[in-house]
């Protein structure tokens, strides 16, 4: 079973907003067991998503429409499927009660153009939106599946969640991933570390993914999971401690559960990172179980009024410094009151600083094993703040790991 | 001048990495005064991309070709440009010599396969990537232009520096777009207050773009810009107080342009959103300038120890409440040593706090003026988290824009 997903905004050809959903809507669809053969998105004009949605249905079995259902004039989805799909529009008496009721139930006022979004196309079911006003539609005509969704991503999620297993059921096929997650390594070094004496079994899929100074080694198959174990071990096997994870694993999470496990708990000081990378401990449910809080300590007097590190420590080796990184992981972990302290400190850019150049940055960890690393990372201020956080997560993650605790 | 974007890579269709590249390139080829009709993912599928080549070169003058530029054996991008533009590979001495010059720089090892990055097809130009070792290739056939870029944002932005100007040149033609924003009206509100009056001349388009609690009202032409001026005015006066930026403007910036113009700073104390307040603070050049720096007072018990919060206080009312937020911004203002001191407090969920619901949320500025807020934010966890940060930052900037100060 083949699938398109039309993603449907002149926004998003102009680049004023990231189309999250292609990745949502891809997942979704792979794991239901539809193969994906093309993720476009074209603007709100209706002879071309007209054109759009029939050039489409000539390839694939499941289209996908995303966004467009809006009450404004640029939105054009349910006009699209009524013209492309000979589905007349015609107003339905109970989403339109459900829509005075929400207007009413905040009170607010309804604009008229509300009333747009409960016009269903001739034979097509609505899909309830718990997280907004826009409905969503699936229509079956001539064997083919059309199903058109609210792009604002929680509506998505909430319009969408009968689809899935719809689909699932229909394919009867689902396809099985397994990801070796590593960092510390580059993409060619993964590769020539893993190739040699790997042989892919038929119908079985891999392929190197690499961002944010991580690489993943990716194995697929629609047959039996069971053949992707081997392959999953022998490249555990070639990669050895540079393997940190598999599958959906974050660093984060890896993190918190060695935490969670051995009853400890962390506490950050961040200078260059603003607050990222207590952000990042602190995004998952359960968090607060082992994440204590964090000093952002911008200002360079805060190193030492709020953090603690010494005053003559810091006047010395100034605000960027291996010693400075140090006092203030253990002014982390005992100030917070936590197992371990975690800080970075480092220059972000644009500008140089105390003389070094964008991308030093110092990580430290203190608690029952303590480091200092030093790193020169890459790239603009926005990278480098994002790579100090990973690094500092793995800095950790390999203490947590290294079984010295 | 049209154009299209192929992104290229399985990862893609998969879900498993989001395209933030189809946004960059949109903007720059729209900026460029190209007209983008088509932004397409497709598999890492020899023949499949040679086929979307033909097809999109069909249609448009510039195909962007974007990934699979890599090293290892899933990056075809090369060899998709050689065959479908019949423009054999052939290895560049002088490429393959940097490529070489890199590895020894970084004192590794060069795997062989990096080389096949040296390899450029029949009458290409290369472009310079000094993010990485892929270089961008710029090919013309026929009147047609094709250029393909490497994936990885910073190497994509390193590698495309020349060939924006290049492509605005060929054009002449600039697309000038205009944005009025907005904060605390709904998206069909906006339209029900701008559009009574509202004449768009020939040639002007208008869309409404609504995303994570704020509205945008874009107008764009390919004529006189001037054309915008009074449309913008319009939309400016119809929505009032509401407005509170224009075109590229974000809250972040507005706030800080404003602190820095009054030689003012901010401190933050935050709890559910974990230090990403912090870090929205941090983010932009200069940020030094008007932050101070943040406590994440994740852990109640570091409500009182580090953001001194009153013991009583904090017993009596609990973590989530009106008082203790106001007692959090004051002490962010007076143990950091700021003008302003900004505090969240609440409940981002999964499960409720203290028997209140999940995006129950209480914000407070201390400073020349004082505020507290209540909100009931919608969504799950990392959206009410967000949601939060976004008001925080709009409650600071209405303080700011207020005059009161």
């Amino acid at each position: 079973m083949k699938g398109a997903v039309l993603a449907i905004g002149t926004e998003l050809l102009l680049g004023d907003v990231v189309n999250s959903n292609a990745a949502v809507l891809g997942k979704a669809l792979a794991a239901a067991g539809v193969e994906v053969v093309a993720n476009e998105a074209l603007a709100d004009d209706l002879p071309v998503l007209v054109a759009a949605v029939h050039r489409h249905l000539a390839d694939v079995d499941v289209l996908i429409l995303c966004g467009g259902l809006g009450p404004t004039r640029d939105d054009l989805t349910r006009e699209v499927i009524a013209a492309a799909l000979d589905a007349p529009l015609k107003r339905d008496p109970e989403i339109e009660q459900r829509l005075r009721d929400l207007f009413a139930g905040w009170g607010r006022e309804m604009p008229d153009a509300v009333l747009a979004q409960a016009d269903v196309p001739a034979g097509a079911e609505t899909l309830d939106n718990s997280a907004g006003t826009a409905p969503g539609v699936w229509l079956e005509k001539d064997g083919k599946v059309v199903v058109a969704l609210p792009g604002p991503p929680p509506e998505l999620r909430a319009a969408s969640t009968t689809v899935w297993p719809r689909l699932a059921a229909r394919t009867g096929r689902v396809v099985t991933t397994r990801q070796v997650l590593v960092h510390g390594v580059g993409e060619s070094a993964v590769a020539e570390l893993v190739e040699p004496g790997l042989v892919l079994p038929n119908g079985v899929g891999m392929s190197y993914l690499a961002s944010g100074g991580l690489v993943r080694v990716r194995f697929t198959t629609t047959g039996d999971p069971a053949v992707l174990d081997p392959l999953v071990a022998h490249a555990d096997a070639a990669l050895g401690d540079a393997v940190w994870g598999h599958d959906s694993d974050t660093v984060e999470g890896v993190v918190h559960d060695r935490l969670f496990g051995a009853g400890q708990t962390v506490a950050v000081a961040e200078s260059l990172t603003g607050g990222a990378l207590s952000a990042a401990l602190s995004a998952r449910p359960g968090a607060s179980t082992t994440f204590r809080g964090g000093m952002v300590v911008y200002a360079t007097d805060l190193k030492s009024s709020l953090a603690g590190v010494p005053g003559p420590l810091l006047d010395a080796s100034g605000a960027v410094a291996p010693d400075t990184a140090a006092a203030l992981a253990e002014g982390a972990r005992t100030r917070l009151g936590a197992t371990w302290g975690l800080a970075v400190t480092g220059v972000a850019g644009p500008d140089g600083q105390e003389g070094k150049p964008v991308g030093t940055v110092f990580l430290a960890v203190a608690g029952p094993t303590c480091e200092v690393l030093e790193a020169r990372l890459p790239g603009d201020r926005d990278r480098v703040r994002a790579l100090t956080v990973q690094s500092a997560l793995h800095l950790l993650r390999r203490h947590l790991m290294s079984g010295k605790v």
